[in-house]
Order: structure tokens, then C-alpha cells, then sequence
């Protein structure tokens, strides 16, 4: 199987960041996948334990370890690292510590990957992104957050499994917020075609009423919580999200994905990164797209930009 | 690889079929490929040609000849058997000749593989859906043809280069006849969830005016001519077509694709094949969609419908 | 993507389990992914995140929980339930553990799957082979263990690495318990048509030293204990080999793998399971296969066999 | 799907070359492929059907046509281009006219893609390979020929056939010229590690005797004159042949690939190019390796090699 080019490298070798390797080692989706955390003695187990599966992968490497210098020459960079939340500790809190975190390593991945493309997954994503493309400096396409694509991904498995029609062919986007103020765009959203609030149920009528929809929506946005009391983590979903990400931009899809940038201008907001649908491809964010949006879903987005925008200034951003 | 279960049987192999052949051995739609030809050198050599390859493929395998009975339990039937238009035959004629070749093939097909999908890949492939579906009895849902998944398929490849966004993130449809009077749904038609008619030119103001439209609609029509003239024939995109169409009844994938299907009353149109966007899954077709159309794009699938059952006609069906 | 047709069923949705359905999800290895398991939130935490990222996988479908009922029907059962070694447990009582929990599960899945190919990856999975296949009085061939597999790719990468060629042009086998007893046939072993024995250093010269050689299968023999200490566990590789080894059975490949059947006489061994090379497809394990071994070898092999035996002795099998 | 990264030029827009841009364009061997021929209808035409096709394949792009600037930057150009036999044209005619083809070409393309790496298909082969390599005077690792990959893939094939086992587990290959002097390396051949000469009959005994090997190779080495007996050329086999080598050098994978290189002293030859296991990766051809050959191995080695120095000098090389 043919494996992209390009070096991928994982910051942060937690769950999310090794099943993002995992993930990105399966698909080909960089040639070579390094792995970097603090951590010895599990960034070498991951990177051992990732590399003995090779023989049913393709051509695609991995090694990884402590040393900053292995993510020299990145084509894109993921980012995982991060605290997690402690028991008593506010979000605010934990924003405050893995701000920190970026702080100090944004300028040493810069200075070893100048001309990578890096892509947030740390949380809360969003604001990290105002952060991170801040102490970088770089232009808002090639600091992005993975955003709403993995909420829009979750939104598009659940309509599918409604209407008994592959996720494939269910094109619809959550935006805004990667977090409790995110919402769908069903104005524009369609099934093969279709536009969804059109879609006929078995019986004959509408299948979606507006509040069917209202419960979809919320379903995605607490989806995370349902799985984090599970199983203390999300990071299957999320690892095939990054790869998915990361292939876009290595492959110079153009791809459209719900990634978070720092807008400028764009529906008025400016300074806060939000999820909108996106060009995705070489150099990373090429285009944020304009949706046509209604009243309800403009002032939706006002009050995610709003929310953010409060975070990142409580971090001094 | 991981090869999809499943019994293929491509019938015909002229330049369509073998492609057909190639590409589903490549991406492995089906555990076993058989193809099947009444021109026992050409079908010989094109299998052994085919076999070949297979160091380079998954465990998907190729057999095949001139004997009826290798075709027995297929899961999926794949018909591109067919004269070629010689030098001053009418189209009709020729399609009075494919006709007489169906009515021959299905029923042997038919016995020897009872629970099988029929897919019509030989021109003209809407009328002979009719006269298959009719001869095998079969309802309608396992009896269709490929119809405008090839056009369809041109026209996202257009309209991603035109605006410079990858063609899997360009939703539209082409429907009705696979031939001169096939047309695109424009109305829902969408790139990364923005409405095709909305789409921003590079500079501001609207990508497409209703005639630049128009003319892309044209040069899909025309592509088949064009590709004829170069090359005498069109094989690779038709072959890959047909395998993806395989892939969502052996995948009982619930995709949709635009293909053609003997209507019962949809759009008020009944006893004739035409294609629109429809759930292809297990078994075959599982639900034409009801796409919402204009005036004028009803007024075009009648157009569609009406040519279709003129020629239909004039075979005897 | 062509996903295989087919159900997978796993069996506990630890580690191991989970990331073997990521696997194999990504992969395509199976139409319908299964995960079962008695710990209700952990399961439906696990099949809800798989679910997730289902929107950028093939057809495959993911599902799951606590009912044995959602078991039915399968294909292929991969066994991962199990406790893990407590501190001051001794491998023997965890060896007991699992038997008796086996000893329960085993007639339950085969009820609702009388036809289904049984794989055990829990350990010592050797052990446990010989208690599933007696209390299941199946074939041998159709109740196996992934055994040296995973070992066998870490030695190939390990290869790889050393003289700078693709692991995918190693041809070597890592044979015998899947544990401490474990050998590699180098004798037969070769890279790239070229014996491992007389593979040229680049200075000249053999390349591998007897020494060198042990070395390297010292290496193999203890990896499981570097991960496990550096993150807890092993999973992605095992993972990995597990969605291999379903791909031949569900694909009908007829590859050749190390797994570990119950022996009949091979080399003089009786009821006892360890791997040896073995071509797996339709219906599990065809034909175990006799590769030429010297003395030092055959006695391997039999010290192999005797630790096995003694173990499921103490098992009461 | 992930589409390697570099840019594929395929000169030569004949049965050969347009599978070989299909075959690359579906399994995503290179994410630019390129279509080059003196023949514009044809290039045009085949490099539309190509394009029709690519809402079924990944991020790969396919353009093309009779501009050699098309070629510029290429990273493997892989040529295909060149005369057929004509009636009572002799093997050395032809071989003169499709050197004087490269005469001519060579200059032109490494003018335009100084850095890539040449992979000759056009026949003969091999002594168009030496021709190609003097007249480019680049190492011999970067202008080799696909050689007897093609008739390897036929054996194994062939030989997993009988055997009953997957073709990924058969390991033997076809050295020389690709051409009436070739032959199996059969002393190190393996099934699943079991060594060729040993495997075992289904109803005991070894299977193969000496002169079923030699019937086998007779068989792969008239493999292509039954095909092109049939369908009047040989091109999905060498198609995904040319694919998967140049898989081998974008991925920098150094697989071990049986081309055929300009040889500098192996087993005593020198300056002719034949195939032997060789290591393909980053820039070519990175290393030749040395297989164990008995006496009769070797004689038909130097026989092949005389027979191509012959035709080599009686082209003016
Ligand atoms: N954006 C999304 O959609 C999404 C989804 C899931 C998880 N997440 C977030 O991803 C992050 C990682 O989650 P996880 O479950 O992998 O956590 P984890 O605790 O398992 O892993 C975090 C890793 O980061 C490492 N780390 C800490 N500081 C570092 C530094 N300075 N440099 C390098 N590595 C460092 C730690 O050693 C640890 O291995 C969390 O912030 C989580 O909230 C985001
Ligand atoms: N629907 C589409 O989108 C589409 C696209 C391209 C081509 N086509 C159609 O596909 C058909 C095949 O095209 P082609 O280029 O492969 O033609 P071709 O002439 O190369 O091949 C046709 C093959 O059918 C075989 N055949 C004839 N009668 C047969 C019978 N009774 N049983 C079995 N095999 C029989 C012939 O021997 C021949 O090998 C044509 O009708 C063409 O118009 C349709
Ligand atoms: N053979 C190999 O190469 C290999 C490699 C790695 C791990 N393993 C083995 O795999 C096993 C699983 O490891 P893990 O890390 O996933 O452990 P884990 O503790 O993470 O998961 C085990 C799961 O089994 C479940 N379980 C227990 N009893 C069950 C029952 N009766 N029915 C259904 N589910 C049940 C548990 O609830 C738990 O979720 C261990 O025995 C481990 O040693 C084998
Ligand atoms: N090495 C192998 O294993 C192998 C296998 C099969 C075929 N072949 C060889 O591949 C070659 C091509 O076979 P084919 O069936 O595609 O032939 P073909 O006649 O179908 O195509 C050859 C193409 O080359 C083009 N061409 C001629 N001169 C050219 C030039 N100067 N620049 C660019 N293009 C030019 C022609 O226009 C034509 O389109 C033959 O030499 C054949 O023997 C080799």
C-alpha cells in the first residue's frame, strides 16, 4: 500500500496522540510518523509497541522518544500534549496549564520544523489555537485546531444510522466551538442530495421535526462526556480525525473540513478560532468558506465566538 | 488488503469489462472476479492477463471463460457485453442488437444465479435495464444500470477543478437518460456545504452564472464523444464505476449513486428506467430518492423519460 | 474502501479488544464489527468512540455491549477477555483465571455461533487453545491461537531495521509457544531470496553472527515486557495481528502465518497447541505447515511442547 | 485514501502506459500522475478517461498531453513509449527502432527531471535499459527496467495456485533477461518458509519434481505470447508492475524488487543489465544482492547476460 510522504510528527504519546500514530501507520497517511513526549518510558513503549504491528502496515516508519531534535523537519505537526483535567480543577484551570505547556513548546517545535503546518488537538482546542498561532506568529491557515471534524463526524454516524444510508453520503457540518456552544448548519445539510429537512421518513411525512434535530444536536455535543465516563478518555475517534487531517494536508486534497481558525473578518468575528467548513490542503487552512447562515445560526455563532473569545483573555490572550 | 466477499461475474470482455475486472481486483470489491465472453482468446488471455497482476493486489481472484456455468452463484452481475455501433447503424439499431444479445444472456444468467444483482453497463443502459428487468422477472430494485454514476462523476471532477476544491467534497448529481438528455441537479447541488450557486469566485461576486453552468452541464454530455474520438472507446472511468457500484451491494453499504432503475409512479413516471440519486445497498437499489426539483428540471426528466420510453418502444418493450 | 464481508465478533473491549476493532474497522477487515464484553459502561464507551470515527473508515460497522445475543452468527471470534496478572499472582493462576473464564464464555459464543472460526489472543493464549478446543470438541483447525504472530512481525521489523530492507522482503518465522520458549527457524529464513545466513554485511562479510542472531531473538523474546512496563500493556501490535488474521479467514486467503494449533503427530507433538507456519483461510487453519528443522531445532520444539504440557496439566487438561 | 506524495511521468500513452496511470491513480502510487505522447488524440483522450474516473480514487491528479514541459519535475518516469512489432519486422528491428525513440527522448525528459529515476518497460528491456543509461550517464541505480518483476508475479501466482497457498506467501523468483533466457531461482525458493524442493504433495511426497519445475518455467516464460496471442498485447499485469516499483522508490521503501539493472561486476558481468533481487527505494536501485547460485545457475546467468550483450552491441552499445 502506498503511504504518503511526508513526516508526521505526534506530540504527546497519551491515548489520543498514540492512536493518532496508529491510525496514521494503517492508512500510509505520512511516510515517516514520530512520536514525542516527556515521558521515557512511554513514548518508547508506544513507539515499540506501534512499530511491531508494521508488518501488516505499509511503508510508513515509525520511532519517536524525549528528544525535541527527532521532530526535526516536520511537515505537520499534531499536537496532544497536555494536561488532563484533575478532580476540583476548573476548564479554566486546565486551559491555564496547557497554555503553559504551548508556551513552552511552540517555540522549540517552530525552530525545529519552520515549515511545518501544526494542527491542535489539546483542549480546549479553540483557544489553544489563538495561543499557539500568537507565540508562533505564523498565518492562521498553518495553525489550526482539529476543531468541530470529529463533533461533525459523530453528527454524520448518527444521521446515517437514522435514515439507513452510508455516513459517506450524509454531508453535514457542526461549527463553531469544539465544546458546549457548537451547532449544526441543517439549512445546507443533505443526503444524497436531499436537503435533510426535506428527507422522508418510511412512513411518508418529514422525518425530521425540528426538535428531532434539536436532540440530534445535543446528542453530539455531550457525546464526549458519554464516552469519557466510560472509558476515561476519547481517542479512537479523535486518532482517525488527525490522520484524516493530516492527509489532507499532505496530499494537497483541498478537502473541505470543519477546522478551527483564527478568523479575520470572516461573519464579523475576528481574533478567535472557530470551526467552519475549510479548504484544507498543501500549507494548511487555504480557505474558510462561507456558508450562508440564518439569524438563529449567525447569533449562534456570535455567542461560540463570544465564549471563546472571554477564554483565550482569561489566558492573557 | 481486505477483499469483500462476494462472487462478481463481469459479463463481456471488450474493453469495458476488463477494466471493470482490473479496478475491482485493485481495490478488492470482490472476493472472486469472473469474466465471462462468448470470444474465447480474447477472454482467456484477458484473465490470464488479469491474473498476472495479482502478486501486486489482495486476495481478491481472477478466473474466468467461455463456459456459462463459471458464472453460477454470482452475487453481483455486471453486464458490458455488447455489439459496438458500426459504421452507418442507427443508434436504435444498434440497440435492437444489444436487446436480442440480453434476451439470450439473462435467461441463462438468471438460472444460474438466481439471488444475483444485474447491472447494465451496455449502452444503451437505461432501455436495456427495462428489457432485462422485464425478461428476468425481477423486481426493479435488482435489475439496474449504471447510468449517470459516470456522468455524475465527470462533473464533480470539473467543478473541483474549477474551484479548486477536492472533487470528494463536491456533492452534485447528474439524473435521467445516460445519453443527450441527461441534466444536473443544480438546485441542491453543494461544495463543502456551500450551496453550488452560492459559491465565491476567487475575486468576489458569484463563481457561476447560470450559463457557465450551463456549459459545464455540456461538456459532461459531450465527454463520452470526446474520449470516443481520441481513444475509439471509454473503458477506464466506466471501470471503476461499475467496480464502486459492486462495492456498495457487496458492502450493503446503503450508498447513494445516481443509478437507473425502473420507475413505479416517481415523478409520475412508471415503466420507465431512468437514473436518480438512490440507496444502493444489499440486494441492490433499496430507495429512489426523491430529490426536490424545479419546474424546469421536472419539465427535463419528462423529456428524459419520454425519449427513453420511445426507444423502449421501438425494441418491443 | 471495500470492507470484507462478514462478522467479527471480539470478545472483551480491554486494550486488546478495542484496538483490535480499530484495526480492523480502518482496515476493512470485517462488513460488521462486534465488541462484547460484561463491563457495561467500558463497552459501550469503547463501540460509541469506534463509532466515531467511523465517518473516515470504509463500510464496516461497529456495535456492541453486554448481551451475548449480539454475538450471533459470527464469522470469526477473536477471544481478548481476560483478567490480567495481579501483583503476587503467579502465571499459573492467571493461567487458571482465564481457563474457568473460558470455561464459561467458550459454550455460550458457540451457541450463538455454531459455525463461527474461534481465535484466542487472551494468554497464555497457547494454554487456553488446548481448554477452548476440548470444551468446544471442534476441529483444531478451527479453534487457534494468534501465538507467534506478533512475535514473528517483531522479529521481521527488528530484521528490516538491521539491513536497511523493506520488513515486507523478510521472510523469517518466530515458531513455538508464544512465551518464553519461543525460537526463530533461521535455517529457512531469508531476505529477499537471499538466506538470512549469507546475507552480506556492508563492509562485507556475513552480516549476522550466530551470536548476532541470538541476540536478536533474545530481542523478540523479551519485548513484550519493555512495553508493558513502559505503558502497562501491549495492544496496538496484537491488534493489528488479530485484524490480520481474521482478513485471511473471512478473505479465504490461504496465508501463511504463525498461529498455534492443537498438534496431531507433527513433529511428534499430541495435544498440544503451539505455532507453527499454517495456512489460515475458509474456515480457520488448513494445514499446518512441516518446515525442515535440524536437531537443535527439533529439540526447541519439544522443550516447547513439554512447558505447554505441563501447564495445561496443571489446568486440569 | 492516502496518495503518495511525487509526481509520476508515464511516457507513452499505449495499452501499457494508460493501465499503468490507472492502476498508479487507484492504488495511489504517486499524488501527480502525467501522461506523455507524441500522439495527441490518444493522450488527450485516455488522460479524460482517467480523469472521469478519479471521483472513485483518492487525492491522486492525472493530466497529460504532447508537451514535454508537462514531464518537468517528474520524480520516476516510467517509459512505455515506443514501436510495436511490425509483420516481418525482426526482435533486433524493433529493438533498433525503440532505441532510436530513446535517442531521442532521453535528453528531452532528463532535462526536464534531472533528480528522477528512470524505469524502462518498452522492449526489449533490458538493453534498452543500457542504452538509456549511457545516453542519460546517471548511475545505474537511477535508469532500470522493470525487468522480470512482471514474470515473477506470473510464477508466484502460478505457483501459489498449485500449491493452494496465498501467492503473498510464495517467495521465489525470475532472474535474467526478461526474455526467452530467464529462469526460476528455485534453490531458495519458500512456501511459508518451507524451502520450494521440499514441499510436501497433498497425498505425501514432495510436490514438485525437477521436471514440473522446469514446465512451470516454461510456462511463465511464454506467459506473454499467450496473452498477446489473445488480446493482442500484455498490459494490466505490467501495468500494476510498473505501479507497484515506482510505489517501491516514492515510499522509499527498499523492497526487494527482481529489475533489471546495468550490472558492474556481479557474478563476473559487467555492463549489461539483467534482473536479480535487487533493493529498490529513495533514488533507485540502491543495492543488487548477491544470491547464492549453484553452477548451473550461474551458467544460464552468463547465458542470459551474452545473449543481451549481443543485442546490445548490435544497436551501436
Ligand atoms: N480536540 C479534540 O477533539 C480532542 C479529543 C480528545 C482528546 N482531546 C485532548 O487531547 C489531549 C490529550 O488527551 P490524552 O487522552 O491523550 O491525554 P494523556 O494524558 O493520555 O496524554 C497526554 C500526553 O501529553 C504528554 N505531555 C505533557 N506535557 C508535554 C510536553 N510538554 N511535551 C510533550 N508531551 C507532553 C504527557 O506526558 C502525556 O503522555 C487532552 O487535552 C484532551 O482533552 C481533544
Ligand atoms: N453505461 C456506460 O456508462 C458505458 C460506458 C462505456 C461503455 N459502455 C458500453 O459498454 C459496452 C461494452 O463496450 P466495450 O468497449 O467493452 O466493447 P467491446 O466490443 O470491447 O466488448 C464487448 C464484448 O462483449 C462480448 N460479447 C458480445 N456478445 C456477448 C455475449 N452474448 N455473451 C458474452 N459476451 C459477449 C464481445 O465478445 C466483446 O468482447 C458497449 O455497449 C458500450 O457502449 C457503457
Ligand atoms: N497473545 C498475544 O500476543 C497477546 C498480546 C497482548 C495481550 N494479550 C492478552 O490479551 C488479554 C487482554 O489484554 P488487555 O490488555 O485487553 O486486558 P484488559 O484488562 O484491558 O481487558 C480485558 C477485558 O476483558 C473483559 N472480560 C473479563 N471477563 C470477561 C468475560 N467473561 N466476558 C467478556 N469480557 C470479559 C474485561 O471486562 C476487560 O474489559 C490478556 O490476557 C493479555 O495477556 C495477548
Ligand atoms: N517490460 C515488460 O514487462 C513489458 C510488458 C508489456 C509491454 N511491454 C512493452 O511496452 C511497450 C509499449 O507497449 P504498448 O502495448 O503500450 O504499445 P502501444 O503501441 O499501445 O503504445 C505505445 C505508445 O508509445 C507512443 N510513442 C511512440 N513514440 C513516442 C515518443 N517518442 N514519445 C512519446 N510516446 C511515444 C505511441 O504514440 C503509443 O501511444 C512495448 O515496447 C511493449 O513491448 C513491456
Amino acid at each position: 500500500m502506498a503511504a504518503q510522504a511526508g513526516k508526521l510528527v505526534v506530540v504527546g504519546a497519551g491515548a489520543v496522540g498514540s492512536s493518532t500514530a496508529y491510525a496514521a501507520l494503517i492508512r500510509g497517511s505520512a511516510r515517516d510518523v514520530v512520536l514525542y513526549d516527556i515521558d521515557q518510558a512511554k513514548v518508547e513503549a508506544e513507539v515499540l509497541d506501534l512499530a511491531h504491528g508494521t508488518q501488516f502496515t505499509g511503508a510508513s516508519s515509525i520511532t519517536g522518544g524525549t528528544d525535541i531534535a527527532l521532530t526535526a523537519g516536520a511537515d505537520v505537526v499534531v499536537i496532544t500534549a497536555g494536561a488532563k483535567q484533575k478532580p476540583g480543577q476548573t476548564r479554566l484551570e486546565l486551559a491555564g496549564t496547557n497554555a503553559r505547556i504551548l508556551e513552552a513548546l511552540m517555540p522549540q517545535l517552530l525552530e525545529h520544523s519552520p515549515e511545518a503546518v501544526f494542527v491542535l488537538v489539546t483542549n480546549p482546542c479553540d483557544v489553544l489555537t489563538v495561543v499557539a498561532q500568537r507565540i508562533a506568529g505564523l498565518p492562521a491557515g498553518r495553525v489550526f485546531a482539529s476543531g468541530t471534524v470529529l463533533d461533525t463526524s459523530r453528527l454524520r454516524w448518527l444521521l446515517g444510522e437514522r435514515v439507513g444510508v452510508s455516513r459517506s453520503s450524509v454531508h453535514a457540518y457542526i461549527v463553531g466551538e469544539h465544546g458546549d456552544t457548537e451547532f449544526p448548519l441543517w439549512a445546507c445539510a443533505t443526503i444524497g442530495g436531499v436537503p435533510l429537512r426535506d428527507w422522508a421518513a418510511d412512513g411518508g411525512g418529514k422525518a425530521f421535526s425540528p426538535e428531532a434535530l434539536e436532540e440530534l444536536a445535543q446528542e453530539v455535543r455531550t457525546a464526549a462526556y458519554r464516552v469519557i465516563e466510560g472509558k476515561g478518555a476519547t481517542n479512537y475517534a479523535i486518532g482517525l480525525s488527525a490522520a484524516r487531517i493530516v492527509e489532507a494536508v499532505l496530499g494537497r486534497e483541498d478537502a473541505v473540513l470543519p477546522v478551527s481558525t483564527v478568523l479575520s473578518g470572516q461573519y464579523g468575528i475576528d481574533g478567535v478560532a472557530l470551526s467552519l467548513p475549510s479548504v484544507v490542503g498543501a500549507g494548511g487552512v487555504r480557505r474558510v468558506l462561507e456558508v450562508p447562515m440564518d439569524d438563529g445560526e449567525l447569533a449562534r455563532l456570535a455567542r461560540s465566538a463570544e465564549a471563546l473569545r472571554a477564554s483565550a483573555r482569561s489566558l492573557g490572550y
